[in-house]
C-alpha cells in the first residue's frame, strides 16, 4: 500500500505541470495515411521494419528481431490543430534497467519553425499500447510535424490524433531531404540506446542538423558485419555509409569480416562516401584496464583495416577517430558505454561537420 | 516466447561489452561503516532520510514520503580493491515512463582522480535488491570514492563489496568539503528528475564543480513552500538556499508563502545568501501557449517578490533568471519539463559562476 502510494505519488508529481487537455473531441487517423521516412528497403515484412523480407531466415535470429524495432523512422504530416496526440501500440513492451521508457518505446514530436526542427513534445508509454496527448493549445497555424517512431520496440499500429475539426495530411515540405540518405550501420549506441526520448538518438539529431533522411541500421549487440546485412545496405541508394560497429565485433571478426564488409558495399558503390567510425572511449575505461587495452587494440586494427582500404585505391573512404567524439568530461554515458542525450548530442555535433563534407 | 527473446536479446545485447567479473572473491562491508555526506538533519527516522523525524506526521504525507528518497546523498570511501560491486535494497522500487530505473534507483560511483570527481561505473538495478559489480580491473591503487545514492527510490540496506585481500575504510580527503553546504530547495527537478544515474542531477553536479556538500530538499510535485520545512532547513548551517521550487506552485501560493518562506529563513539566517530561481523556460511552452503564460506569469511574480524583499533591506538576496539556464535548443527535456543529464549539466554549468561567488 504504501509502495502504491508512493508510486502514485511520483507520477502525479511529475505530470502535473502544464499538460492541458484539449483532446475531448479528437479524430485518430491511421499514420499509413502520411510519409513514413527513415526506411531503407520497400520490401519489408511489417510496415514499420528495417530490413527486407528476403533476409528473414537469412540473418543471425537477433538481427531479423532488431530490425523489426522502428529507430530511425518518422511519420512526416502536416496539420492546424491546436493540439496533437497519438494512439500505438508497440510490439515487445520492452523494459531495460539504464534506458527510460519514453526512449525504449515512445514517441518523439518535432515541428519545423523557421526552417528548423524543433522539439514540441514526446508522447510516454503506458505499456503494450497507449493513448496519449502530445501537445496542446496550440495557435492552430498550419505546420510540418515529424514524430519520430520507437528506438528499441517494434510498432504494431500508430494513429495520429488531431482536432475532430482540424485538417491533417501528407507533409509539403522536404524535410528533412529525401535526396541520397545517409545509411547508419552499427550497435546498440547507433540504434538508440541510451536516449530519453526518440529524437535524441544520434542518427537522429545528425538527421535534422544535415537536413537529410538517414536509414538506422544499429542492432543493438549486433553490429556485428553480417555480410547479408552488407549486401542489404549496399543497395540503398545513399549519400554515405558510416560504419559505427566497432563496441560489437572482436578482433578475430574484424580480421575476418570488415575488409569484406567495405568490399560488398563498394561493390555497387564505387564513388560512395564510407565513413569508418572508432570505437567511442568508453568513461570506464579510465578505471577498467582491459576495455581500455581492447578498445585501443580496436582502433589501432581499424586504422590498419582503412589504411590497407586506401591502398586499394579507395578514393572514397574516410577514418573518423574516437578522439572527443562525446566530449573529455566523462559524463556522456550512463553506464561508462551507451549514451545519454548529453553524449548523443556531443556525438552528433562533432560528426556534423564530417557528415556535411561527405554528402555534398 | 518471441517478447521473451527479444527482451533476453536487448539485455545481453546492452551489456555484452567490458564487464568483466573480478568479483569471485568479494566481501561486502555495510555502508554504515564509512562516511554519508549530503545529509541536512542528523535526527531522521531512518539513516538514509532527508528530513527530519519530528516533521513526521506533521508535513503532508507526500512530502514526507519524498524524503525518504535518498537524492544527494552519497557514501565517502577510500580502498584499494581492484575492483568494487555494491548490494543494495530499494524501499519502493519505484518505475516510471520517462525516467531510467538506474537514475530513479541505481547507484553511481565517482573517483578522486588529480584532484577532480571522475565518473567511474553506475550501478544498475534489478529490482528492489539488487547486486551488482560496478567496476573491475583497476589497478589497485589506493583511491577516494563517492558512490551516490537513488534519486526516487528509498534505501532500506546498502553494502560495498571489494576484493577479499583489498582495503576499505572511511576517507581520508575532505571532498566536496563539509564546511557549510549550500542548500537546494524545489521540485521533481531539483531531486533529480530526470537524470540517467544519480551523479547527473544538477546538484549533484554542482557539488562536484563546487567541492562543496549539498543538501538535496527537492520533492517532486511537492517543493510548495510548506512553512514547516523551511522551518526545518533553517536550521542547517549552509552557505547559501537555492530555492528553485517554482514549478510547482500556483500563483496563489506564491503570494500566500514565498515572501513567509523568506522570513522563516532569513529569521534564523540574516547573512546567509538565498538564491531565489526561477522556473526554467519548458520547452514544449514555446507551442503550448497556455504553459507560456503561466510560466512567464510565476516569474514576473518571483521577480516581485524578489524586489520587494530587496526593499526590506535584505542585502544577501540574490536572484537567477531562467534565461539560458537550460540551453536555447530546446533538446534539455525528456517530456519538455524534466531534464535529461544534457539539462542537467547546462543547469549546472550556468549556476556554477554564481554560487561559486556566493558561497565564498
Amino acid at each position: 500500500m504504501r509502495l502504491f502510494l508512493l508510486t502514485l505519488i511520483l507520477s502525479l508529481a511529475l505530470t502535473n505541470a502544464g499538460r492541458a487537455t484539449q483532446t475531448d473531441s479528437l479524430k485518430y487517423i491511421n499514420a499509413t495515411n502520411f510519409e513514413l521516412i527513415g526506411k531503407g528497403f520497400a520490401d519489408t515484412e511489417n510496415l514499420y521494419d528495417r530490413l527486407p523480407a528476403s533476409l528473414k531466415g537469412v540473418t543471425r535470429p537477433p538481427v531479423w528481431s532488431l530490425s523489426k524495432n522502428c529507430s530511425g523512422l518518422a511519420i512526416r504530416f502536416r496539420t492546424n490543430s491546436k493540439a496533437i496526440a497519438a494512439k500505438w501500440e508497440v510490439t515487445g513492451d520492452v523494459v531495460m534497467n539504464h534506458f527510460a521508457p519514453s526512449g525504449i518505446k515512445g514517441l518523439d514530436l518535432y515541428a519545423l519553425k523557421d526552417g528548423k526542427w524543433q522539439f514540441v513534445n514526446s508522447a510516454r508509454p503506458s505499456g503494450k499500447a497507449t493513448t496519449a496527448t502530445i501537445i496542446s493549445n496550440m495557435t492552430g497555424t498550419d505546420m510540418e510535424y515529424m514524430l519520430y517512431l520507437p528506438l528499441y520496440d517494434g510498432l504494431a499500429n500508430l494513429e495520429i490524433g488531431v482536432q475532430a475539426t482540424a485538417e491533417i495530411s501528407k507533409p509539403k515540405v522536404d524535410s528533412p531531404r529525401k535526396e541520397k540518405p545517409v545509411v547508419f550501420y552499427g550497435t546498440s549506441i547507433t540504434q538508440g540506446g541510451c536516449a530519453s526520448r526518440a529524437g535524441m538518438s544520434y542518427p537522429n539529431i545528425l538527421s535534422r542538423m544535415l537536413d537529410r533522411q538517414i536509414i538506422n541500421l544499429g542492432f543493438s549487440g549486433n553490429g556485428q558485419l553480417d555480410l547479408e546485412v552488407a549486401e542489404a545496405l549496399a543497395n540503398i541508394d545513399a549519400s554515405c555509409f558510416v560504419i559505427d560497429c566497432l563496441p560489437n565485433v572482436n578482433i578475430a571478426q574484424m580480421n575476418e569480416k570488415y575488409a569484406r564488409f567495405l568490399e560488398i558495399i563498394r561493390k555497387k558503390n564505387p564513388d560512395v562516401p564510407i565513413l569508418m567510425v572508432e570505437t567511442i572511449l568508453f568513461p570506464h575505461m579510465y578505471f577498467d584496464q582491459s576495455v581500455y587495452s581492447l578498445l585501443h587494440e580496436k582502433n589501432a586494427l581499424l586504422k590498419k583495416i582503412y589504411t590497407e582500404q586506401k591502398k586499394k585505391n579507395d578514393k572514397h573512404i574516410y577514418y573518423q577517430k574516437a578522439d572527443k567524439l562525446i566530449g573529455t568530461d566523462f559524463e556522456a554515458t550512463v553506464d561508462g558505454i551507451h549514451l545519454t542525450d548529453l553524449g548523443f548530442l556531443r556525438m552528433a555535433e562533432n560528426l556534423h561537420p564530417v557528415l556535411h563534407k561527405l554528402i555534398k
